[in-house]
C-alpha cells in the first residue's frame, strides 16, 4: 500500500486513513513478511520447496453487502474471509493480505467518539487477519462513488501438494466440513430485521439472533482443515463452498471430468436452515473434498465436523453431473447459486 | 479467476465472458505460472532464492479514467502499466497478473462486428501483458455500477536485491528514466478534444495527435531498466513516477530520510510539456532512482535515456525536503501531485 494520486488523498482526514492502517497493520506480521506497506511493492518470502497461492475476491456495496443490512466489522470480516477461504481451499497456509479499498469521502469521517465506517471495516478484516497469522501487507485507496473492497490472498503450499478442483476420480467419496446452509437462513434473517427497521444503516441485532446470523456475518475459514487434509495427502480435490453446494459441486465435477451423487439424508444441514438452503445457499464458505475410498477421514478435523454427503461417479453423456438421492427416489441436481441481493 | 457469486452471471452472454477470458489468457503463460485460471487460487512457482513482489492498483471510472475520454484498451493497458511500474520500480520480473473487473452489463456486449467495450479494455491489457511476458492468472468479475479494476501483479526479485524507497544516503545522485510531463500534456489535450466533441464516447484522435497522446494513453512500464539497475546492484533507492516528481520524491525522501535537490535546468521534459507538466504532472511511469557517485551510469539503459536531474542531501529539521535550483535561485519544490479528473 502505498500513496496513489487518487482523490482521497486530497484532505489531511483521507492523509491520515493511510497512516492509520499502516500502524495498525505493522502491529503484527506473519512468518513470511519481508516488506510492508510504504514501498511500490510487498516482498514476501516463501520457504524453500513452497509454491505461491493467489487468490483475489472483488467485494461491492448493493451486490456482496449492503450498506443498510450489514455492520461494517462484517464487511470487513466478509471481504478477507472469501479470500483466506480460497487458500484454505486449496490447502495453503496465509502469507499476506492486500486490500483495494474505494469508498466514498464521508466513510472515513469518525464523529466524536463514534469511529467511522471504514474504522469499522478494519476493525472486521484486521481480527480475522490476525486470528489466521495474516499481515495485511499492501492494497491500495480511492475514492469511490460506491464501496468496493478487492481482497488479495498470498499462500504458500509445497510444491505439487495444493488441493486442487481437478483431482476428483470415480470411486472417491465426497465430504463437506461444518454445516450447510446456515449463511442463507442467517441472510434471510437479516432482511427480515432490515425491512422491519428501514433506514440507511444495518438493523441492531437482538442479542438471541447474533448466534443465528453469526454463519453470515461472520463466516470461518477452514484453514486449519485445509492444511490437515494438504499435510496428510487425503483429499484427491477439494473446493470451498461459497456459490452453494449444487454449484461449486458442479464446478469440481466439470475440472475433474466426473459426475456426482449426493445424498440428501447424509447432509449436514445446518439447524436453521432448510434443505434448498443447504443445496443452494451460497457462503457457508465449509470446504467440499473428495478423498479415495482407503483415505481413513476423521469425524472432525480442528474441532469442526467432517461428513461424507455421497460419492463421485463416472462422467456419462445424456446424464446429469449430479443426482440427488432422495426419500422419493434419485433427481437431477441442477446448479442453482446464490443469487446476492440485486 | 473463478466463477463467483456474482450478479454478472446470470445470464449466458455474461458466463460467456469468463469462458472468453480464460481462453483467450491461456494462449500464453510465462515461466512461474504453474496453475492459472479455473480454481480457487492460481499457482506460481518462483525460483529458487527469490523473493516474491506484490502491488495492487485500484482503477475508479471518473477518477482514473474516464469513459467519455479514454478508449477502452488505453484503459486496459494503463491499468495493467500502474502494476507492472510498481514491479519495475523494485527491479522485480514480473511472473502473473490478476484482475479483478466490476463493471455495467451493458459494458459486457457485443453487438454485431462491434467488440464489446470490455473486449477492448482486455485487448490492450492483454496486449501490453504479452510485451512483458506476465500471463494473466486470475481475477474475480461481479457487475458493478460503476467501472472498477483492481490490478494486482505478482513479481520475483532475488532475495535482498530488490530496490526499495529507503535506501537513498545524502550524496547519492538523483536520476529519471525517459521524459517527464509527456502524460500530463497528453491528459490536457485530450481534455481539449474531449470538450470539443462532447458525448458518452471517447473523442475521436486525429492520426497527428495519436503521438502525443501515446505517453498519457500507452505509457510503457521500465521493467527492463529496473531489472538491469537490480542486476547490477547499481541503485541505492528507487520508485516510479506515478504521482508526479515533486510528490514521488517526497515520498522517497521521506522513507529514506534525506533531503534533496532537482536542478530545473537537468531535467528531461518532454518536448510537449511545460515545467510544472514535469514537476507535478503525474503517470509518467518513469524510474526515478538514486545511486552514489561511484555509480557509472550509462546514457541509456535498453534504449531509453538515463539523465541526472540532482543529488541528496542530509535532511536538516526547518529546511525543505527538497530544493528546486532555478536561474532565479534555489527554492523549495512543494509536493503538488496529480489532481486527476475529480
Amino acid at each position: 500500500m502505498k500513496q496513489t494520486n487518487s482523490g482521497i488523498y486530497a484532505g489531511r482526514g483521507e492523509r491520515a486513513l493511510l497512516v492509520e492502517i499502516r500502524k495498525r497493520a505493522a502491529r503484527f506480521s506473519g512468518g513470511g513478511l519481508r516488506l510492508g506497506i510504504g514501498d511500490d511493492c510487498a516482498l514476501l518470502a516463501p520457504r524453500p520447496g513452497e509454491e505461491v497461492a493467489v487468490t483475489t475476491d472483488l467485494s461491492i456495496a448493493g451486490h456482496h453487502f449492503r450498506l443498510d443490512w450489514h455492520p461494517p466489522e462484517a464487511v470487513g470480516h466478509r471481504a478477507l474471509a472469501r479470500g483466506l477461504s480460497d487458500l484454505a481451499a486449496m490447502g495453503a497456509r496465509p502469507v499476506a493480505a492486500f486490500l483495494s479499498l474505494g469508498l466514498p469521502r464521508e466513510l472515513t469521517i469518525a464523529s466524536g467518539r463514534r469511529r467511522s465506517w471504514v474504522q469499522r471495516f478494519l476493525d472486521g478484516l484486521l481480527a480475522l487477519a490476525e486470528a489466521h497469522n495474516t499481515p495485511l501487507a499492501g492494497g491500495d485507496l480511492a475514492e469511490s462513488p460506491i464501496v468496493v473492497a478487492d481482497i488479495v490472498l498470498v499462500g504458500a503450499v509445497p510444491r505439487g501438494r495444493a488441493l486442487l478442483r481437478s483431482g476428483a476420480r470415480p470411486g472417491d467419496l465426497l465430504y463437506a466440513t461444518g454445516a450447510l446452509g446456515g449463511a442463507a437462513a442467517g441472510l434471510a434473517r437479516l432482511a427480515e430485521l432490515a425491512q422491519a427497521q428501514p433506514g440507511p444503516n444495518p438493523p441492531i441485532i437482538p442479542n438471541k439472533l447474533k448466534a443465528m446470523l453469526t454463519p453470515h456475518l461472520y463466516p470461518q475459514p477452514r484453514i486449519r482443515q485445509g492444511l490437515w487434509l494438504q499435510r496428510r495427502g487425503m483429499a484427491s480435490a477439494a473446493l470451498d463452498l461459497s456459490d452453494g453446494l449444487s454449484t461449486d459441486l458442479a464446478h469440481l465435477c466439470e475440472e475433474s471430468g466426473v459426475a456426482a451423487e449426493v445424498d440428501a439424508a447424509l447432509l449436514p444441514i445446518h439447524p436453521a436452515a432448510t434443505l434448498p438452503q443447504a443445496l443452494h445457499g451460497g457462503e457457508d464458505y465449509e470446504l467440499l473434498f473428495t478423498a479415495p475410498v482407503s483415505a481413513r477421514l476423521p469425524r472432525s478435523i480442528a474441532g469442526v465436523p467432517v461428513t461424507r454427503i455421497g460419492r463421485i461417479l463416472k462422467a456419462r453423456a445424456g446424464q446429469p453431473a449430479i443426482t440427488l438421492l432422495t426419500p422419493q427416489g434419485p433427481q437431477p441436481l441442477i446448479p442453482h447459486g446464490w443469487e446476492h441481493f440485486c
